[in-house]
């Protein structure tokens, strides 16, 4: 078990593969980074071929953090940022090892 | 398990049917997509004839973003949307084959 | 298993009786009713006798929806409006025979 | 299993001892109370002779609810509030005698 | 099982090893300190010599508390704060000799 995170960078889309981390992946959390830019940020998710799908939308000096609920395993997605400031994603996995038994 | 998600068009009542999905659904976020208008946009849960139930309100430049805690399994539910912009729905899937025992 | 919802309007308090669904209630979600007025309107909850409870307050044209996160099983409770604006509830509900084990 | 609410009111520490519900409690939303004044209220926490931690801070006209998610069993703390109103807490016990098998 | 809770305060990073409570621990909430400056106050996390992660950023008279949702178990992060301001956490653990079993 253990915290995750990660920065998403505009126009650099971030793959993520939950072979990386061993288990199941909880993204809870996205965080505007730092910038002078007051324009709004939206991150998206990508799955293959599919429309992107925006997960949240933050705006400088309004709302500049998100609460998510998601859940990841065995897959490829790709998380990308529309929008001139990076978002920081955060969260925890959990091994199948039985670490966490709920 | 899967990375789910919709866009939900203004005007577009978007049925959605639990059997699309092999198990349960989570529905955990709801945000604003692209466009100019200022006005608010409501998500809203139609079940048979009953009246529209909603779900949330975005307001562009204030709250772009929410988060929700819907399940689904074995029901048809419609999504629309009343105002000006689409709202995009995210979340995930899990199977009943076991993959999430928690 | 299904989505549950239920409009609360000024002045008529909404009883819940949770024999009215075969299981356990989850309302995880409230949103501001369409409306002129700009006072904010509040949801409280009433046990019996005691003294009515507040659950959120939503203010127009600024926070016009909220997560909530409250489980109902075998009591009775009544949903009430203070304001001019009534207020979605939504949520699910989940059966005892079994259909939700995690 | 039951709703479960208090206001907690300035100047007026509320102690709370989980054996006064049988269980387990979740305290899952905080909700300012009526008044004028426009000053924030924040909640605290206080367990033995530690210091209080924060647990919201609710403005009025902007930010008047708050999520929570705290579990209680077996402990006894105080909750306060460091402003000019009071604050509603919400939430649900779950009793030990096995009526939420989750 | 227990209520949890610290003071982050700007320029001293808190350290934390999950060995100091037995079992796991969720960190659920961020609440702004007491102060006079209306800067922004950003929560990060670091592990190990990875870049620190943001967990949610917070404006004074405008959004002041954050909900969190992380778990943490054998392992060591740092909490800190970029801004003039500290943040408080809390949250709540649950011991591995099973009261918490759900």
């Amino acid at each position: 078990m253990g915290f995750w995170g990660i920065e998403v960078k505009p126009g650099k889309p971030h793959p993520y593969h939950s072979d990386n981390v061993e288990g199941r992946l909880y993204v809870t959390q996205a965080t505007l980074g730092l910038g002078s830019s007051t324009e709004r940020s939206i991150l998206q998710c990508s799955v293959g071929h599919k429309s992107p799908i925006f997960l949240c939308s933050l705006l400088p000096d309004r709302i500049e953090s998100c609460s998510l609920n998601l859940e990841f395993k065995d897959e490829l997605v790709a998380f990308s940022v529309i929008g001139p400031r990076s978002i920081h994603l955060s969260g925890y996995f959990v091994s199948d090892e039985g670490d966490h038994l709920r």
